[in-house]
């Protein structure tokens, strides 16, 4: 089986927090909405579908549990959780916590202009909350 | 266990196709984009962390394979599948189709205004279309 590489697209944007058994956790360095990315390390899968059954099941469960955490972390209102895929075609799902009154509410959060960056000890901060979450 | 009830704003904006072992399945009636919408038939689910762990499982085969079908029956580059609800609290996944090129491309489908109803006949063939997939 060829090497997982993370797409340079996703690794440009996000921190790669840590490794769940299928899948890179990375944390969006966008600090308008907690924002994690989920990637499973299986090369070429680019839709859910194009994992294998039992796969999917794991991705499921990291992908659900992380949407759960995140929001018991933040006390967040509700967890958009996504795979789209329409700029970067490598499998990856996006969990996102959102607040009534954010920066996109209630659209969703792709798509509305620059990221703007936390600053470097608070986006350390989360990063270290975020490992702490698994 | 209470009975399931759609939400009457899900019901408003899509034809309800079919039902699948643990989904209900709607056709969106807007044909900017062949759009599927999913519902777990669970009372009071709003995320899917809600669900229990083998419904997650079931209804997570639900959405990949609904999503699989509709890419094999429109030809689309890409499928994109998502469990929003910032609007509508009931737990519901989006499963679209997309072409480059496409009304909202490379962006989200939500939040883009309007939807564009399908000619009356053009909704009732699609919506057999997707009954005739599973």
């Amino acid at each position: 089986m060829p090497e997982f590489q993370l797409d340079k697209r996703l690794a440009a944007v996000g921190v790669q927090a840590l490794d769940l058994p299928l899948s890179r956790v990375l944390v969006m360095d966008d600090c308008r909405w907690p924002w994690l990315v989920l990637v499973p390390r299986r090369p070429h899968a680019v839709e859910l579908f194009d994992l294998d059954a039992a796969d999917r099941v794991i991705f499921g469960e990291e992908y659900s549990q992380a949407g759960a955490r995140l929001k018991t972390l933040t006390g967040c209102h509700k967890i958009n959780i996504a795979a789209l895929g329409n700029a970067v075609p490598q499998l990856h799902v996006h969990v996102v916590a959102r607040r009534i009154g954010d920066a996109a509410w209630p659209n969703p959060v792709w798509g509305r202009g620059e990221a703007v960056p936390y600053a470097p000890q608070a986006l350390e901060a989360f990063v270290a909350q975020v490992v702490h979450l698994f």
